[in-house]
């Protein structure tokens, strides 16, 4: 399964999907760029989920929130106080651990610890008392490093919906049950990262917060699992590989009343991809009474004012995006496509839904040395990019070039051959089904987008 | 003037564009929440630039890198020197301010300054020598806060764009030209902040870094003035309203050979919108000489290595979304719309460009009190919201539902009427010429396809 992991992360750096940050400086633990092909399938993603959750429903609307927020929202929703891990100092060289983690003996054997109680970093042996550490990011905003102006980077975006619950209210005249989304950063300062980029520093959040009536929670609930788990399988990802995990009772988060995962089976193991929390009316209430300002819900028509309860569905983006590509990855021995010497290879397939896939076409010439087939791409090529994103290869042989375009998952592979100089047809190559049609460069566009958009 | 900007700042909180964050605790300095239609607009610019400058450039790769990077890259970047202010502090109360503010006598009548001495916030008159204070927001990464751990947010995208130009290269065998684009968000801890959104601490960023050969930086610094500028164009901004500034020698940043900022005229003043910089070889030299690594481009026509010359086209997404605001704002005294009493009132009228309008099509039924009209209306809103950002209302008379759709730039509004239960027709009406016209229900996907996407 590692060795599943590893070719992942190869592609990812060979292709451009996804590389370390800073990497040139070693770079840093936790942080990753995405490359050109990560970058467009990120946004491929996140515009989905836009259409899906914000265009496509009437009772939610989006919103755009600060990273850096007043840090009396901390204070409020509880962070300052319990997003915290318990960590250890070693007094010889003031590394600092995760308590439970020596407790657990991974050290033994780490570094240049040899036993439990060994430092992985000196193999010192003192250690300071437990003290709780909180994960969030730490700045100051003004001039003066001092108490009064310390702000934190948010570690989750559903804040700013509580924040601006009133405003969002006040200018939209939308009314209960409704929710609120965001796409947005967030930092965690983790201690322990890894597993590629599904323990990262910094990565983006996809949510909603669901405001019901107290009392309809409980079926909201139910709905926003669904509604999830839906839009995972309708980008591709196969039902066998996503369970649902209930959280138990004295593990849930401190603002929640009932938690699901939904678990992705990573080729680490089953771990989190999304979550649907029930957070009741805690966060509005605690804001009430941190800010003084009233933020219950005025129901106009019974006259009453009332906090309501929250649905938070949320999801990792860079998750969904990991996962989907260990979904869509498939290696075929001794190739699949016929038409080079390289049959023996292991060619891989990168069955990518066409609304995620980072390039929808690539346009080939079927040879480099017959100007008028070349120009004649580059010409097609011209004419698709306003639509569609593209690309344009000729180095290599056509057979080369449709593994190269399958390793990345284009959809559709459209090359010119001597017919086109003939009579303006060229060939569209399906990438799961590898079948060729021939259709007419003037019917193009209408073709491709009823393939794409349908 | 300031009262056109107070007109602007009102319509943006009331119609749900632009919040201050974290308002309910009196806000943070300088960071704006954008609601339900600011976060679409701002959305939709975002992906206008995409498409024009990545989709449609054959040269044009994406990336998307983290906020917080290796501190090194600061150092290299020259950004842990000199993106810094000179600053003084009140001995008093260690108050902080701008070194050349005082200078400048612009302290004078502010808060408890009556001379030019004074500080503002204490009346105090003694200060301490100026000193230079880093403008990037600082951190800490990992558990440990001493300096072998500080980390930055980065105040601009363009260092990730040269940190992962080898890697890019590697993954794409793009050859130069070519440039490497990102949109992503920034960080300044100004000391000076305000004229609403323009100046803030958080922002989001849309650049290009475009690599050329040594000798071509001149003529590709001229193209993407060009290119830039037809951008703002091409999404309505008035070109009397755009001017070019070329930024004098001595006032230049340290990378920079040339830089002209395009100026729109803010209604606080003629203001940075955007910019074009040739950055030279300055920062590929910089990232060789402090990573050790050859970023050299290997010229495989010439067999040659040399460090390429940057031009780097920049604009900053908040300010465009607040020119194109301010641009598309108009005032109609004695109103435009004819159907009602109100005619008196003056009207508002948002001439957003289409591809940047948050809500595309208005869903009205023409009377509420006809539930087969209703209940049409709706049926319609649910057959388009596949395909467009909509939205539906049914509150206040027909011509007070219009100027709310005015206001906020909403393109066309259908109404559902009685000749709808007869035929199935409904009328589109054009936001800009206030025309009506009949058109089929059958049709209407198709049309407003046209209309929109053409």
């Amino acid at each position: 399964m590692n060795n599943f992991m590893d070719k992942i992360v190869s592609l990812c750096k060979r292709r451009g999907f996804i590389f370390p940050s800073s990497e040139i400086y070693g770079g840093l633990g936790g942080f990753w760029d995405y490359g050109p092909l990560g970058s467009l399938m990120k946004n491929n993603i996140k515009q989905e989920w836009l259409k899906r959750f914000v265009q496509q429903k009437q009772d939610i609307v989006l919103i755009d929130g600060t990273v850096i927020m007043n840090s009396k929202v901390w204070q409020a929703s509880g962070h300052l106080q319990s997003f915290a891990d318990s960590l250890i100092e070693c007094k010889k060289c003031h590394s600092r651990f995760r308590a439970d983690h020596m407790a657990e003996g991974r050290f033994v054997n780490q570094g240049k610890a040899k036993q439990k109680n060994q430092c992985p970093e000196c193999g010192g042996k003192e250690w300071t008392r437990p003290q709780m550490f909180n994960l969030m990011f730490k700045t100051f905003v003004g001039p003066v490093e001092d108490k009064a102006h310390i702000a934190y980077l948010r570690p989750e975006t559903a804040q700013s919906m509580f924040v601006d619950f009133k405003n969002v209210l006040d200018c939209s005249r939308i009314k209960i049950p409704f929710g609120i989304a965001q796409i947005g950063k967030c930092f965690r300062n983790e201690i322990t990262f890894g597993d590629f980029t599904f323990r990262s520093r910094e990565f983006e959040i996809a949510e909603i917060e669901y405001f019901v009536k107290p009392g309809e929670d409980e079926k909201a609930f139910d709905y926003w699992v669904k509604e999830w788990e839906r839009f995972f399988l309708d980008l591709g990802i196969r039902k066998e590989n996503l369970r649902r995990k209930e959280i138990k009772k004295k593990e849930l988060a401190h603002y929640s009343k009932r938690t699901i995962d939904i678990e992705y089976k990573f080729p680490f193991g089953w771990s989190e991809l999304a979550g649907i929390a029930n957070r009741t009316d805690y966060d509005l209430k605690r804001h009430s009474q941190f800010s003084g300002k009233d933020l219950r819900y005025f129901d106009d028509k019974t006259g009453k004012r009332y906090f309501p309860y929250v649905i938070e569905p949320t999801l990792g983006v860079e998750r969904l995006l990991l996962a989907l590509l260990c979904d869509a990855y498939q290696e075929i021995k001794g190739g699949r496509t016929k038409t080079t010497k390289a049959t023996k290879e292991v060619e891989v397939l990168l069955k990518l839904n066409k609304r995620v896939a980072p390039i929808k076409i690539a346009i080939l010439p079927l040879v480099r040395n017959r100007p008028e087939i070349v120009e004649k791409a580059k010409e097609v090529y011209q004419m698709l990019r306003p639509y569609f994103m593209c690309c344009y290869d000729e180095l290599g042989s056509i057979g080369r070039r449709y593994r190269r375009q399958d390793e990345i998952g284009t959809i559709y592979c459209l090359t010119c051959d001597f017919q086109t100089l003939k009579d303006n047809t060229l060939t569209i190559r399906d990438r799961d089904t590898m079948k060729q049609k021939r259709v007419k460069i003037k019917d193009l566009i209408k073709v491709l987008k009823e393939k794409l958009e349908e």
